[in-house]
């Protein structure tokens, strides 16, 4: 056999095109290179229906949707379905990081209130200050609307908390009610695997029975 | 406050594009729900030119590109780069399931000779019957070029082992040298962490120093 076989060759690329595609879907949050990869190959290897069916909502999903002017959520006009309608509780607004959030809480199908984007978290580190979140915008629903109630729905961590205490701070001189998700043990989950801060902050909000 | 702020409200649906664009990222490999949604969301708060940046360049990858017609490597031409390399070692032939293993292999620049993508294994269960791979083809090609060695670098599991067992048994009778990549522990792998199969063959497959 030739030696030329094992030898080290010249480097070769791939293709342009597919080496495109790969820098692109790495470019998407928690997508490295070897799933962009994957999802690169399987869409060269769809169908033209499939393919075409998947651009085609890609187009769509840029087009059509848009933000709440009111609430900041995904919305197809101006105003999101939730601040639209009529069946909603209007004295109640949840505060929440994203608009992904409101999906997840929205499948619980308890909450039957209005919402806020803020559209991050506090993180000077990261650039995130307060005027780059929805916070004047808040402040203004609670001048123009009739709000009773904030539920600050952040997820749980030190940015998350940090932006709790900070909207805390503004709304409280306001004498509207402020309240927090609570945190706790997930349902399902198992005392003996959860770990310490978890554990901690469900004693300390252990409520009497 | 309202009781009915924390009644079951009717069903919200998540906005029709979005909802399209989901189910369109979930039909790819490995991509769940919740990934779907991730990507969905991150393409719908890109600006304008990262957009069109990502459906231009999925739109070249499906245009532009296709499978060679001799040894099925995605391809701009007729033939890949890599058949029409003349520093290519033309007596080698390196069978792989897909075309994403010639880019594995390719990465370690310790190969120069020709490829075949066999376009899967065998899996009768999944409907994967030996006409549906590219054998046929394979056998072609030795009528036609003038080939020496077969390396055979299935993946390590049942499906691809079954795989090498009948290309071997129809290409030992050529009088064709067949030979198989070696199973091992892997480079920086840990022997103490390595599973029984592993060690088994590193054992199974030891050579003289």
């Amino acid at each position: 056999m030739d030696s030329r076989v094992f030898n080290q060759g010249e480097k070769l690329n791939i293709a342009e095109p597919l080496q495109r595609a790969i820098e692109e879907f790495s470019k998407f949050p928690g997508i490295g290179r070897k799933t962009a990869q994957r999802l690169s190959l399987f869409l060269l290897k769809t169908n033209e229906d499939s393919f075409n069916n998947f651009i085609n909502s890609m187009v769509d999903l840029k087009k059509k949707l848009t933000f709440c002017s009111r609430c900041y959520n995904i919305s197809e006009d101006e105003l999101c379905e939730i601040c639209r309608s009529p069946k909603r509780e209007k004295t109640t607004i949840c505060v929440v990081e994203e608009a992904s959030d409101i999906i997840a809480i929205e499948r619980t199908n308890e909450y039957m209130g209005m919402y806020h984007v803020l559209g991050g978290v506090l993180s000077p580190l990261s650039g995130m200050t307060h005027d780059r979140l929805k916070i004047k915008e808040l402040l203004t629903r609670l001048k123009d609307e009739n709000i009773e109630e904030i539920i600050l729905a952040l997820n749980p961590d030190t940015e998350g908390d940090a932006t709790t205490l900070y909207l805390l701070n503004l709304l409280k001189p306001l004498g509207i009610r402020v309240t927090r998700i609570a945190r706790g043990l997930p349902i399902g989950g198992d005392l003996e695997f959860a770990d310490e801060a978890t554990i901690g902050r469900a004693l300390t909000g252990r409520i009497q029975l």
